[in-house]
């Protein structure tokens, strides 16, 4: 098997990103990817479901953790394939990036989490050859900075 | 309006926190409360729309963060509660409860989250009059500890 | 009394920085104040005290920790002056930010301390009528960035 | 070279750790070390070089990350080092052992550090074959919980 263009690998990633059970309960949806710069975003939309606090209206910390950390694992994700370059086969890489997993994670919540629409946008602070570390941000529809946060991964 | 006994608030607590939008998307139920060591438990299922890691059917890191966040300020709402004692009447404690929120939160994926059910306690390692700080783990029905969470509560 | 000018803060600030004792020991030195911008900086050269391992001449994490907390506290007070503003009178605002203490902080080890010098900036992330969030940044004189830093501190 | 006796290797231990230089600075000594709990406790007593806080006489926090950062990484190592086994020599592991280091670490600072010695204890939450997550307590001599952390360490 020969190893993808950038563009296959792009549509790979979306596939995998959206086909993720919970990601699709959230309705987060792979938005841009820089593979030059090792960044990546996503969108997704207020939803009643994904409200948190009854008496202001706002996102549930647990929705704005979940998008941080999937938009951090796949932004780790592409800098760990670039960085294990072309002297592992693209089956192995494969292999080990299925395998990527979030050690621990910090979330700041700067702002209540009131918006029509959010965009999570994840950049690396660290590339290792067993971990990456990204730093994630999350802001709404009048590009308020609603939390940030710092992820550890191991792949 | 006088005061509602532990036993109502018990009930109170339960309806709110059972009746948050994020939370019915999840399942978890409220489990135990302890008002004299401040802990608090929730329970959870796993469900198919919960899976994060397609190649290994365990939990999305999200759910998890989600499960600790809520324990985390349920447990931060009982402490700020009695530490808020009977020098604030009534109504105006309640009114800063509904105002508590998340400040950050750590999160360390100790193990993956395989399992057919979950239980997450939270407890408390600080509380001011300001601030709560809470530790909380989640637990598999293996009894295996998968993740635990430190976080700051504002109120 | 009346409020000092933005130098003689500065220099208030100045002399409060560097005559912590624990400061002195790590010699972190005040280097730039933005006060429009609320960030800050501060300066220190290695020393042969301030290394962590032997086997790799490198310097301590908690000396790293230690100028993150230093730097960050700061960056928050002066964010937190400004945000008192005139309605609170001076010698009450100094009373309130003597009383400025960390309420949590992430570090994030990225490189081993390697260097002759060493600059840490602070910047707010998050500023409250309670609380304050900063991040900071520690470079080496070769320009690498060898830790990141979050900080939750409460006035 | 043969394997040491655990006797030996505390004594090995308690070298190393009380030979690093910044530690030295603390006054930091190692104090109990179970290996078969995995568990390590170091311990300080106040001097005027430590302080942080002019006003009220507190130890500063970078003291604090800088004693919760080194019995976490030591815990970390005696975790690793059985981890290990007898399937890597002796000075293979020891070659690891001395590369550990710290990846990311959260403090949470819940009381003043007030006191005239401190006891920091660390213990292990996850220990794989690249990393290992630790938790670490300060109390203070009134048996006070100062501070809590936890770190993640690669070896």
């Amino acid at each position: 098997m020969t190893e993808p263009s950038y563009s296959e690998f792009f549509q790979l990633i979306e596939g995998v990103f959206e086909g993720v059970p919970f990601v699709r309960e959230i309705g987060l949806k792979l938005h841009e990817v820089d593979f030059e710069q090792q960044t990546l975003s996503a969108k997704f939309v207020r939803k009643p479901q994904l409200i948190g606090n009854h008496f202001h209206n706002i996102l549930h910390g647990g929705v704005i953790a979940t998008a941080l950390d999937q938009v951090g694992g796949f932004t780790a994700m592409v800098a760990a394939y670039q960085r294990m370059g072309g002297a592992i086969d693209w089956e192995e890489k494969i292999q080990r990036l299925t395998r990527l997993g979030t050690v621990d994670m910090r979330v700041d919540y700067l702002k209540p989490g009131r918006g029509e629409s959010f965009v999570c946008g994840g950049s690396v602070l660290r590339v290792g050859n067993k971990l990456v570390v990204t730093r994630m941000e999350l802001h709404n529809d009048a590009d308020e900075l609603i939390a940030t946060g710092t992820a550890t991964y191991l792949y």
